[in-house]
């Protein structure tokens, strides 16, 4: 019944023995991970359900973690995760949307039941809202239950070569859709006919993988190319102006994601010197990415090339990239000391929003080697320019 | 300069009062809302950019609230949003993925810098973190900040005329997605190109109205129908086997949602019997649902027909529908007793996984009206059979 997973049993257990270590620098027996990502990467398992409550327990001393979720999606774990079925526990579902109980409460009284509560507990104070952390620190009161930050985010930054191969799959399939873009962005052309077309091609993938997830194009045109998070509208594109790209394309859980900008006729000296300035330092950062060197060195040589001519950026140049996009762990930011590995993978993300109604984006997914960096992205280093 | 909203600014002020209204009755003078959903709600901005803190600040004697949020999302909020410039107010960038400090800690000083310290402030304690929770009570200490809970949510739960008419607009999108479903998922196909021609119905939307945002349709196939949150393979549909499809379109940010089940060849017994049922367990909800009644007693008359007929259904049966799709106030649940009154939206979602490897989905959206319920989903009520 199970699916055919991208990973071998073993990957899990590697996971699981860089996970334990962590706890033991940390002094924690049991660590309880309620992060919707960091459970994919600890179990395989790749179903949308982390808008209700789910927790993984990962002890230190058993080889398997036990994962608490909606019954409904036990059968879902089963398909798709490494986890043996008594590991898989789905709590009543009176608990759910429920305002007098909470499915923490039952998770709770599973730990004490398996009289777990005197051990040393660990868990991300970051990962679980306010009102959670008060029963958790209710339940085990007197600190027994410590705060390890984002221990599993840390450990997830180096990729194995399997998660890498992933990654490199999801990259080829926005090169993709970049290329589908280019064919269909015109002026005259409803924005979101053509989004259409360019989401089919992030689903689609490519004719040896396709895609399993989707997460919004971002695709801002003319004045809203100086804003970072618009989506798109059903106005048609108009001759003259640029439209910003940013698209993601997941294998399992594992993204990879560009951004280039198109110029619906001619493009502005501006647009044109900003772009060339943009790429130019892409090329700067890429180099300085190397083990040894920090996050902050990569962020510091795109910023040399940008602010020389004429651009300086204020906001980070990037972060890892992995299960579910964005690792919220280090950042290509001046003054991250994070030191660079071999198999960390990155979003080199440089969204130039340099006016309220007038930025460029252009970024590549790159990863670490053994003695420099490599991008995953085959897109030319071009603006694309419709005539 | 700001794109034309489907609002106009007496609509965000009527929010407002609500709003206003309900932080009187906690007796809260300023509330903090972190929600992106509820900052949509408030502001009208549609960026997607609550991946990174957000706080927009609510006074009870001030008309316009003021939103904090990354410097380069200020020129989003100017061009979707109703706020007036000067209450748009970007934190600096070096706050973010910086593990040294968070942007709260900025917002906690402007807080300060503009003296409401010593005014009871509020907020929704399940809508930030742990660890944000406790710099906000250590900021404003002994109980100078208390929960209100998911206040916003309960203001947003009834709609108003402009707001349905984007969830009606949005669930005839679903309509158009189910119809391509229909016509793209057959044996031999594979998935993910299947899923990629519905997507792009989702994202196209209707010759007037186009979509602005995706979510990942839900897709399993075969023994996966025993499964309710996985999305979709890249391996082709099955002779024999059916498909379960649930889908969201949204209109801005307003959501309607839809499920039907796809069977590829003639149905068995057992799969047409489920189906049968489940229409006639939502006819039932749907002549329950009026003015007066509770969500409580849809559920009821769902579950009444469904374990009469050998299907008894033990998670609920639906939620509220709204922004960002799911609404986390009332719930369509046994034992729910909210009042239900017209304008009010939900998703009467029945996912019917009877067992591990086998099961059925149908739903439809609907808002309460006058004296009864209408159902915003025109798709016929059938098993869609693939022969």
């Amino acid at each position: 019944m199970p699916d055919p997973s991208p990973f071998p049993r073993t990957e899990f257990l590697e996971r699981l023995r860089r996970t334990k270590l962590q706890m033991e620098k940390r002094g924690v027996e049991v660590l309880l991970v309620t992060d919707g990502s960091a459970i994919v990467y600890l179990t395989g398992y790749t179903g949308e359900s982390s808008y209700v409550p789910q927790l993984l327990l990962v002890q230190a001393d058993v080889e398997e973690p036990t994962l608490y979720l909606r019954p409904m999606d036990v059968s879902g774990v089963l398909h798709t995760g490494f986890l043996a079925a008594d590991h898989v526990i789905g709590y009543p579902e009176s608990y759910v949307g429920n305002p007098d109980r909470s499915p923490f409460d039952f998770m709770i009284d599973a730990i004490v039941g398996m009289r777990l509560n005197g051990k040393r507990l660990g868990l991300d104070f970051g990962a679980v809202s306010g009102t959670t952390l008060g029963r958790f620190q209710k339940a085990f009161p007197d600190g027994r239950i410590v705060d390890v930050g984002n221990l599993v985010d840390w450990v997830r930054i180096v990729k194995s070569a399997a998660e890498v191969a992933l990654i490199r799959q999801s990259a080829a399939i926005c090169d993709a859709a970049v290329a589908r873009a280019a064919e269909v962005v015109r002026p005259g052309v409803r924005e979101c006919d053509a989004v259409a077309e360019v989401t089919a091609a992030l689903i689609r993938g490519t004719p040896e993988h396709g895609a399993h997830r989707v997460v919004n194009p971002l695709m801002p045109s003319g004045t809203k190319t100086g804003t970072a998070h618009l989506t798109w509208t059903d106005t048609p594109y108009r001759a003259g102006t640029s439209v910003n790209v940013e698209l993601g394309a997941f294998r399992y859980r594992y993204a990879a994601a560009i951004m280039r900008t198109i110029s619906l006729g001619r493009p502005s000296d501006r647009l044109q010197r900003l772009h060339d300035s943009t790429v130019e330092g892409l090329e700067a950062a890429l180099t300085a990415a190397r083990p040894g060197a920090t996050c902050g060195a990569v962020a510091e040589a795109f910023g040399k090339v940008s602010a020389r001519n004429g651009f300086p950026k204020e906001s980070r140049c990037g972060y890892p990239i992995g299960i579910d996009w964005l690792e919220p762990s280090a950042s290509l930011r001046v003054g991250d000391r994070t030191e660079l590995v071999p198999n960390m993978t990155f979003h080199l993300m440089l969204g130039m929003w340099v006016a309220t109604d007038f930025g460029l984006v252009f970024s590549e997914t790159f990863r670490i080697t053994e003695n420099g960096s490599e991008s995953l992205s085959k897109t030319p280093r071009r603006l694309i320019v419709v005539e």
